[in-house]
């Protein structure tokens, strides 16, 4: 499925995002992409630097967004498993992060995911597992 | 080293604590301890369950501090990898997080840490790896 | 379960372990243990120590027991990821390996294993997730 | 650098390779790519079906090749952290490994690999850490 800007509108409308920074930019198909300005208050220890969790928030949301763009309307997905390689020093923001679905097979969901700095640097890399879970 | 009452209020004054619901406990001599109590804006899509990043977080900031406590005072450490597996969700908070450093070698630190709610059930476990750096 | 000797006998007569030089000790209620004295030709490029992929080969069948030995007799399981620290070279076997099952959330199963050399000192930590598999 | 087809063939001429079924193709400015084509021996507890540490040991020992590659002649690596995937069972040999260093900072340097198989289907992925050794 592909999610209609209305969708992306309504996803985007949430607490976390609007404490973080973090808009969805696209989802469909198995991709998604978001950016993160972060706020302030999230840059911490380094003034101007989100933090390391802050960062994998952004690759989390945005993995489980491609992983879910795989199932049909209505599903959940949760993280099984995921892993983040800092690469280089976030100083350079707004943050992109691509999120592309490698393979899915049965309900378990092979995601990976980079974000690059407004440079175009590479600053994180993620690898994640994903479970899709039906709503009944 | 040890980090000293006065050290770990500094500590905890920080707005990202502030903003997630973070309060590092004790720090030293290779282990940390954290609780953590998410404010309603960081739970997320699930009402009352702090979003996977956010869990991922409190494990970031908490190994971090266990593995700068190997290090002379006035040393940084920078997150290289870390891998989290989500075991359970996270229904009933606070939320403790303890981090093990396992082994220094060099500038390397091997630091795990698991996160259990109140009730003692394991939600989260993580296996990192940080490189210490002087502040010269 | 809890394997027998046995049991364990039919297990370590296969042409890997045969070929790495592995045997398993132990195995049951989540738990497993491997010992590893490296056959010569699994000691590349340095003479003497086995193979990061050896090690890891070691760690991942003696973590799939431990996650099997929590399933009815007759289940099989899969590795859906599993990550590696090398915390220190191999170079005094043999090599030991301690896989605990932390938690099974369905039949997705959180493992965690450490490689000690005969020194008993961590050369290798692991976290790995399975899947069990019924075989009908 | 690039390694010459000389250089190729004695790297290639190790007890371990033959012992598993490896051959590295190709390697230079932080590309390879090898080929598995898995002995019996190594084919167990599923006939035909490399273990998933075999799988892994082709992934690290190529993703070290091209780690290597972007250091100067003489120097070694090792592997900090490795993380694997297992996407879908390797039933169709030869399987192809391709490494990709994504960045490298300072001795530091994160690579990517894939596991095809004989029909394009991906078999497993891989994110990992080295870092480069001088060998003074």
């Amino acid at each position: 499925m592909i999610y209609s800007p209305d969708e992306l509108a309504r996803i985007n409308d949430n607490p976390l995002y609007r404490t973080i920074g973090i808009e969805v930019l696209s989802c469909g198909e198995g991709n998604a992409v978001s950016v993160m300005a972060p706020r302030p208050e999230v840059c911490w220890p380094s003034a101007g630097q989100p933090h390391g969790g802050i960062l994998f928030t952004q690759i989390d949301t945005t993995t489980a967004f491609a992983a879910l763009s795989t199932a049909e309307a209505g599903s959940g997905c949760a993280t099984v498993d995921s892993g983040i390689q800092y690469a280089a020093p976030a100083r350079h923001g707004p943050f992109r992060c691509e999120a592309t679905t490698l393979r899915r097979t049965g309900r378990t969901v092979f995601v990976r995911a980079e974000i690059l700095d407004a440079r175009n640097e590479l600053i994180a890399l993620c690898q994640a597992t994903f479970r899709i879970l039906s709503r009944d």
